[in-house]
C-alpha cells in the first residue's frame, strides 16, 4: 500500500474565465472544486496504476468535510485526522494562456492534533509499503515533522519519499529518506545550488539516500548509490504542467513497491510526468501516452567521470 | 424596519496580496470573509445609521451557514430562506492598485423554495416600511421575481426600492417600484439610453415611480414626480467604490422611512455613497466623512426647459 501525506490538503477550486482581465469582475460559468495538496495528486495517479493508496493529512471545517466528501467520490481511503480549524482552499483561475492561484494559508494544527496525527500514522505506516510526504507544512505543525514521519515510517518498515523543499526538507534530511524529488526551484531555494546534478549530490551528503530532481520538460536526474541518470522526454508536451512532479513521484513510489532498478523507475518517471502534463487536470495522466512514452524516453548514465568534471 | 432582500447572497472572500500577477501562483498572508451581496450591504450602512433592519434571500450548504455566521456576528437580523443547493463565494483579489473579483454563480433555486421564500418575505414585508430588492437573480428564480416581491411589498403597505439591471429590472418595471436605482452601465444595459437623464426618464416612463441614476464621482440624477435633481459630491473621493451604490440605497431607502423631500434625499444619498467609497469594506461609511458632506453636496434643480432640450 502506498500512504500519502498531505498535512497541509486543500480544496482546490478552478474558476475557468475568458481571459483573465486584472482590475475586472469576472463572472464565473461553472466551478469545480476537489480535495488537493501534492500528496493527493500522488494518491490519484498511484490509484490509476493500479496501488493501493491511502490518503493522510489535516481536515477541518466545511472545507475540511468537503474535501473528505471529493475523497470519497474519487473513490480514495480517507484516513485524514481532524482538526477544529478550517482547512484552506486554493482558486486557480483558468484561462486560454494559463493559470493563475491563490493558497490559502493552511489551517492553524494544536500541539495536540499533531500527537494524533503521528499517532494514526504509526498505525497506517505498519500496513504501508512505501509512505509519501508531500508539500508544504501548516502553521502549528513542527518544522521537522517529515523527519519525524520519515523514523516512524523506517521503523514499521515502510520505505520513504519526501516532496518538499526549504527549511522542511533539510530538516528532513536527517532521517535518510530513501528518495527526496526537489524540482528546480525547489532544489535552489533548498541547498542554494541551480545546476541540478551539484545540487542533487548536495542534497545525498546531507541524508537523502537517493535525490531525483525534476526540470520540466528538461525530464528527471536521479543521483542515488546505483548510479547517476538523466532521463528525458521524447519531445515537449504541451497542457497543464501541475500536477507533472506529483505524477513522478507516484511513479517513484511504485518503483519502490517493486523494487525496480533506477534506470527503470527513472523511464516510468519521466514518461507518467509527461502523460500527466497531456491530461487537463492536476492528478490525473493521459494512459496511452503513457504507455507509448515509456519506450521513447531517452536514459543517459552520467559516469564518474562526467560527475567529477 | 428596512428589509433587504439579497436573492443572490454570497460569501465575500477577500484575498490581500502585495501584486496581482497573471499567471504566477500568489500565497495569501490572510484571509477574511463576509456575508454579502448588494442588499446585505444596504442592511449594514442603515443598520449604521440607526434604522431596524433584517436581512432576507437564500442561504445553503455550508457556505450559506458562514453566511449566517457572518450576519449574526455583525448584528444583523437573518431572515435567509434555506436552498439545498449550496450558496455561492466570490473572491475578491485586492493588492496596491485595485480590486479584481471572480464571482461564483449563485445556487439553483427550487420552485418550492421560491414558494416559500414569498411567503416568508409577505410576514416580513408587514412590519417593513421599505423593501429594497438587490442584485442578481441565482438561477431557477423567476425573471419577474422582483415585480412579484415588489407586489407583495405594496399590499402589505411597504415602500419599494429596487437596484438591479437589465432583465429583471425591466421585469420589475411592471409593478411600479417606488424607486429604481441604476448606475450609468446598468441603465444603458437595461434601456439602451447612455445619458443619465434620457435613461431615467425612459424607466418613468416604463413603470418606475422615480429613478436615482448614480454616476460613480459625478455623483447622482434624480428623475421623480416632484422633479428633477442633480447632485454632486464636493470633490473626488478616492479609496474603494465597491458598495458606493449600496450606501445610496440605504440613503433613499432611509428617506422613504422619514418621507423626507427629494432634494434632502438625493443629498443624503449622494454624501453617503462618497463616505462609502473613503471606507474600506463594501457596507461601511466614513461617518464623520458623511456628515462633513451632507452640507458639501452641491444640488441643482433641472427645470423643464432643461428636460426638453
Amino acid at each position: 500500500m502506498i500512504l500519502t501525506v498531505t498535512l497541509n490538503a486543500a480544496l482546490d477550486v478552478t474558476y475557468t474565465v475568458d481571459a483573465l482581465v486584472p482590475y475586472a469582475t469576472h463572472r464565473i460559468g461553472s466551478v469545480t472544486a476537489r480535495a488537493g495538496g501534492k500528496g493527493v495528486n500522488v494518491a490519484r495517479v498511484a490509484a490509476a496504476l493500479g496501488h493501493e493508496t491511502a490518503v493522510t493529512g489535516f481536515a477541518g471545517g466545511a472545507t475540511g468535510t468537503a474535501i473528505r466528501a471529493e475523497l470519497a467520490a474519487a473513490g480514495l481511503r480517507d484516513e485524514l485526522v481532524a482538526v477544529a480549524a478550517e482547512s484552506r482552499r486554493t482558486a486557480t483561475v483558468v484561462d486560454g494562456v494559463d493559470a493563475t492561484g491563490f493558497h490559502e494559508p493552511g489551517p492553524e494544527v494544536r500541539t495536540t492534533e499533531w500527537s494524533a496525527f503521528c499517532a494514526s500514522f504509526a498505525g497506517l505506516a505498519r500496513a504501508a509499503h512505501v509512505v509519501v510526504c508531500s508539500g508544504s507544512l501548516p502553521p502549528g505543525v513542527p518544522l521537522d515533522a517529515y523527519a519525524v514521519l520519515v523514523d516512524i515510517a523506517r521503523r514499521h518498515g515502510a520505505r520513504t519519499v519526501v516532496d518538499a523543499e526549504g527549511s522542511s526538507l533539510r530538516a528532513a534530511l536527517a532521517a535518510r529518506p530513501d528518495i527526496v524529488k526537489p524540482n528546480l526551484a525547489e532544489l535552489t531555494a533548498t541547498v542554494g545550488i541551480t545546476e541540478p546534478l551539484a545540487g542533487g549530490r548536495a542534497l545525498c551528503a546531507a541524508g537523502a539516500r537517493s535525490v531525483v530532481v525534476s526540470s520540466g520538460p528538461d525530464g528527471l536526474l536521479a543521483v542515488t548509490g546505483e548510479g547517476t541518470w538523466r532521463a528525458r522526454p521524447p519531445r515537449r508536451i504541451r497542457g497543464n504542467p501541475t500536477g507533472a512532479g506529483d505524477a513522478a513521484v507516484a511513479a517513484l513510489a511504485a518503483g519502490l513497491v517493486h523494487d525496480a532498478p533506477w534506470p527503470r523507475r527513472l523511464r516510468d518517471a519521466t514518461a507518467l510526468s509527461a502523460a500527466a502534463v497531456a491530461a487537463p487536470l492536476a492528478g490525473e495522466f493521459d494512459a496511452p501516452a503513457y504507455h507509448r512514452m515509456r519506450v521513447e524516453i531517452s536514459l543517459e548514465e552520467l559516469d564518474a567521470t562526467h560527475l567529477d568534471r
